[in-house]
């Protein structure tokens, strides 16, 4: 009778279809044997709570087979579009997919992971297998390793590393190699990886946020490992990106940006590391 | 007591779910105040599903504020990337936009709206205000006339035709209009817009499918109007572009595309028509 009520108040049925949507990550389609399987719960109720989710259009079923439904498709729509970060990053992104010819990444971290809010990437398309809201482990991508040099050490300490957080040879591995990482990048305020995500391909990224606080964000660009300049002539226009990202987020101020002209240290640097960086890196524009 | 009860059966909480999230459609930021103004739910219970929504990370709270959040970014990335249809078209979509450099758009039906399943834009990407789970009035763009002229008349009368339903001076207005022109995708296998969904814009598209049957989604190329060329150079590409994603559709079997090879006639034309239809518009390939 305890488990009957708990089951029914609203957090628990919201943790079930929550639960029921999560069986369909990896998958894709699903029979009701097969969602009891992977959820647990007890087939009349998952049965139920699926048709109610056919009936509001987050699922759909066809046959047997349950899938995601379109509903999903419109609210994680919105979700991305109705961001502020993305609105304001927009124009930005396909300005420095336009200049580079490489795809264009906007990241957000989320846990252990990167989570793509948009790509741009135009021949590459099919060769980058990221898609917006697809996740990968921070660590593994320049975009993970911008934000979390930026990013306080609660944040730092949920990435995984070891053998079962890495996705080539040449990810990172340990703890170690990942601070001494994530220092070049606040030397530097680029942040580089070559082949650490996906073999033959590189990404060059630039933290975006008042790094004075943390970077909520990073954008990149990302493209054949052999294709690539790893110097100014993309990190320039990619430093441009963020920070005219930064300055156009409509938070109902207007910005002016801070790691410019007016933090005297970004976090976690001394001042004197601060001057190493600024003569090692003033070309922004 | 009768409320109290039905508003804790699992039905009636997912219904709730359902109802808070829709909120979100059109605002983006909404505060608990707001929120209970759009749903009409009592106060305390949204509140408390509101906060759950957060943890389960479908929202996410910014002070007072509420925003869709990164949950649903990825269960709708992933409805779209499991999406069979989708994941078979997406090489064709590419190479379309390659040929043909225009904005391409691969849509199915929902009701009286298409929605939109992928979108390559590349330079045109901010001029085309279209988004990958955004939806549009079917009968204002050429993805839907493609799709409703292969569809049987139930789905044709879910459109809704007249002032409220237009979206520019040029969008069909009316159900007689509404049938002519289904009369003429089905005579061409064609489906184009001229400024009927956007001004300066125009479309063509292929309906996807066992066009015996029904088609089950289109694929369109969009452009400027006055860089368009609507004639065989965009339509041969296009058509070709519906054909391979249709072969392609992973559902177990292997498929002869039946417009060309299989069916005698598609559904509601007569031979005549059909002979008409290849007569003025052979060009597959």
């Amino acid at each position: 009778m305890v488990i009957q009520a708990e089951a029914t108040t609203p957090s628990a049925i919201l943790d079930r279809a929550s639960l029921l949507l999560d069986a369909f990550d990896g998958p894709g389609r699903l029979t009701l044997a097969q969602i009891v399987r992977r959820t647990g719960l007890p087939r009349s109720s998952a049965h139920r709570m699926l048709e109610r989710l056919v009936q509001l259009r987050w699922l759909r079923r066809e046959g047997r087979d349950y899938e995601l439904g379109i509903r999903l498709m419109e609210l994680g729509s919105l979700a991305v579009h109705q961001d502020r970060l993305h609105r304001a990053a927009m124009p930005f992104l396909h300005e420095l997919h336009r200049v580079t010819g490489f795809v264009v990444h906007l990241a957000v971290l989320d846990g252990p992971d990167v989570v793509y809010l948009d790509k741009i990437a135009g021949d590459l398309a099919v060769a980058v297998p990221t898609r917006v809201g697809g996740r990968r482990p921070a660590h593994c991508t320049a975009v993970g390793k911008a934000i979390l040099a930026y990013s306080d050490e609660r944040r730092v300490a949920e990435v995984v590393t070891g053998q079962a957080g890495t996705r080539t040879r040449y990810s990172i591995s340990t703890r170690a190699q990942l601070d001494a990482e994530l220092n070049k990048v606040r030397a530097h305020g680029i942040a580089v990886e070559r082949e650490e995500s996906l073999p033959g391909f590189g990404c060059i990224a630039a933290p975006i946020g008042d790094l004075g606080e943390s970077a909520v964000a990073a954008v990149s660009v990302c493209g054949p490992v052999d294709r690539m300049l790893f110097d100014h002539r993309l990190t320039a226009p990619i430093r441009t990106t963020a920070l005219n990202i930064w300055r156009h987020v409509d938070d109902g101020r207007v910005r002016v940006h801070p790691t410019l002209q007016q933090h005297p240290r970004p976090l976690g640097v001394g001042p004197a590391s601060r001057m190493d960086a600024d003569r090692r890196a003033p070309r922004y524009a």
